[in-house]
């Protein structure tokens, strides 16, 4: 095997950049029989190199200044391990125009501000890679990108947010959301401030990134429609569960008539799919194509060695292709519509809390019949003058059922706006 | 892009060679897309090349004659697509010769013949690829290898037989192992003669692949110790059900300080476990290592155009990769020992059918207690003077609870011999 040194670049050099040098020497000998060289981390950006780390860096590793990365032609490819828009943004484009190669594990810069990244990785005929951005080491940027790159992959529905899944998990058992967030809180599954998890905003990037790779054609942040996990009570988690559901927030990205839909928000699963079992603060991916029916990935979708091992797994495959341009391309290749979010078509979970008189069940029937939305299962409970309806509506636009819920909402009737989630049903 | 053609010559142009031509053919732009090169099948071998197929070759590409493939240079590589040992087997060792990569999804072939197929490839500087050789379109094999280059992954858990997970399955829903094996025949889940799936031998090669790529140590077909399903009866199952678990057939590879086990078996699989929810003809494979926790990848298992799917991404896979040397190796590279059976360790079920005679079940704890074997859980059934023991053990060695059940065996009082499976506890 060649004796050829590889030499890796980092930004950051926390949790995640210091696994990577560490996996990075520790699996030395395997990356050299699947690549014919060995590679190491030679430069690594922080902002402080005198501060002690976890996995110390050897001797003249560690850096202050960005041009001692950009500039040093010892660095073959750069691992972008920093996080944050800014100066990530900044560092990587410069790393691009300068011909390195970039792997990198920031969801939120590849969601936003993909197209002029990968424009300037295809000017200067380098790798961006970015498998670590979604889901840590579930492989599913791969996975889609080469195993899947015979089939038509049109609907992806993700568990791609663990903070969340913890949540609705605990949920489950028992409690309120404040509850839960805050076991989650205390066992470090979600932040002091969880605004980026519960309002699905950080599984809006994820899923924005992997729709743009299975469809082929650019799917931005802003593009992706979002509900969080904050209006989500107990009594939701108890209907679902009386009908055999669990509440889950899933992403949901649909290739329609060469539409694109992509949405995230708490969805009923039925227990019977794949990913009503996906539990606590595991993420799973489901793939469904027409030459596989259906693929599914599962496991830790966050963690400091989980992402540094996609992250390493990354480098290991740019080195191993550079040269033959296999897939060094942007993901994107065509311009896909927006499908109108009136016309996505799903089965509902209904939530409606409704005065309990003689008349109002048939009401709320003849309003969904009227837009020709039909009820699969109802249940009423009543409770000292108010009755609570909890509905499951067959398969229907989106548009149709929102529409019969504004003029359910305007009712007197009505005492709640009411609460609307999809359901997932189980795979045919 | 390039507009150089790749020739394929497929051995083989039945369900699953037809599809390949047609996956290359329509997916012909995004492959150009991930490799620069157009690829199309231009040769491919059957017995009768003037029999009609579900997807015609273009004229002239069926032919009678190997060497019409082995010797066409415009035969750049080729998709071993036929199955059985001969003359599958002497034609790929022919092509290995004669400098053409292989791609092949035959399971028994790779399994058994490895050691010699693989130094072919590597005496010729050409790659060998068999993702579909295990569990069709699911990319166990490219994720372990490509995606895990940097975990040690040290134990794998599968079911990677549909046939017999169809059937267990079945059996949760009520009826016998007949039944639902008839069941299974009649939707086409099982071959008029299932002994190749209900013996364990589909699944152990399988396993012997997995174990191989994960371990990079060489884990042939005769090295998987296996059990087949062919004795769990619905009193397993209903005491799976009793104890929250259900029945499965469950490959187990394990790496115990540098030993190799090996193992398909009927396992008892705790219901919050990924693997307990693979329901019907669906396969799932766990992977744990160091730096992931554990992956699970879930899918199809079979399936021609499944297949297929995986066959046309291999081919990608060697074309995008050629001259960079990425993953030409075998797997292999060490040579591990065998781990005792004895000392392989597990929580185990077993059933024990006794006299209802008072003592009984003091005896059989005795005699486990004497090897250090200790219960968990205990259920005693009563009907008509007999006595059926449902046990669970906590983790121990199988050794010492075979000859522990060996003593008990020898007893009067035990009336039939011990049924034993080891039981697949929730991931911690």
């Amino acid at each position: 095997m060649a004796a050829v040194d590889i030499g890796v670049g980092l930004l950051g050099y926390g949790t995640v950049g210091s696994a990577v040098s560490r996996l990075l020497a520790e699996n030395a000998d395997e990356i050299e029989r699947a690549t014919g060289h060995r590679i190491r981390v030679v430069r690594a950006l922080v902002r402080d190199p005198a501060k002690e780390r976890s996995y110390p860096a050897a001797d003249g590793v560690l850096t202050g200044e960005f041009a001692a990365i950009r500039d040093d032609p010892a660095v073959d490819l750069v691992a972008e391990v920093m996080g944050g828009l800014d100066p990530a943004g900044s560092y990587v484009r410069d790393l691009l125009r300068a011909g390195k190669p970039v792997v990198s594990a920031n969801k939120q810069l590849v969601a936003r501000e993909g197209p002029e990244l990968f424009a300037l990785a295809s000017e200067s005929g380098v790798q961006l890679r970015f498998e670590a951005s979604v889901c840590a080491a579930i492989p599913v940027v791969k996975v889609l990108r080469e195993s899947l790159v015979a089939t038509n992959v049109h609907r992806i529905l993700g568990i791609v947010n663990g903070t969340t899944n913890f949540v609705l998990s605990h949920m489950e058992r028992g409690g309120s959301y404040a509850e839960a967030l805050a076991e989650a809180q205390s066992l470090g599954y979600a932040e002091a401030d969880p605004s980026d998890d519960v309002s699905g905003a950080d599984a809006a990037a994820k899923m924005a990134i992997l729709a743009t790779v299975a469809f082929g054609s650019r799917v931005l942040l802003e593009d992706v429609q979002r509900t969080g996990i904050t209006e989500v009570g107990p009594e939701h988690v108890a209907a679902a569960a009386s009908f055999g559901m669990a509440v889950r927030l899933v992403g949901i990205a649909t290739l329609v008539d060469g539409a694109v839909d992509v949405r995230v928000q708490p969805a009923f699963v039925e227990r019977a799919h794949p990913l009503a079992g996906v539990d606590g603060a595991f993420n799973a991916v489901m793939l469904q194509g027409d030459a596989i029916r259906e693929i599914t990935l599962g496991g830790p979708g966050a963690g400091g060695l989980e992402t540094a091992s996609a992250v390493v797994a990354d480098l290991v495959s740019i080195v191993g292709t550079s040269g033959t341009g296999f897939l060094q391309n942007d993901a994107c290749w065509r311009e896909l519509e927006r499908l109108d979010p009136a016309a996505w078509r799903s089965p509902f979970y209904v939530r409606l809390d409704v005065a309990d008189r003689p008349g109002v069940l048939g009401q709320v029937a003849a309003t969904l019949a009227a837009r020709e939305v039909s009820i699969a299962q109802l249940v009423q409970h009543l409770h000292g003058g108010r009755a609570a309806l909890d509905l499951v509506l067959h398969d229907a636009p989106l548009g149709a059922v929102e529409a019969a819920l504004d003029e359910l909402g305007a009712q007197p009737d009505v005492l709640a706006p009411p609460f609307l989630a999809p359901v997932v049903a189980e795979a045919a």
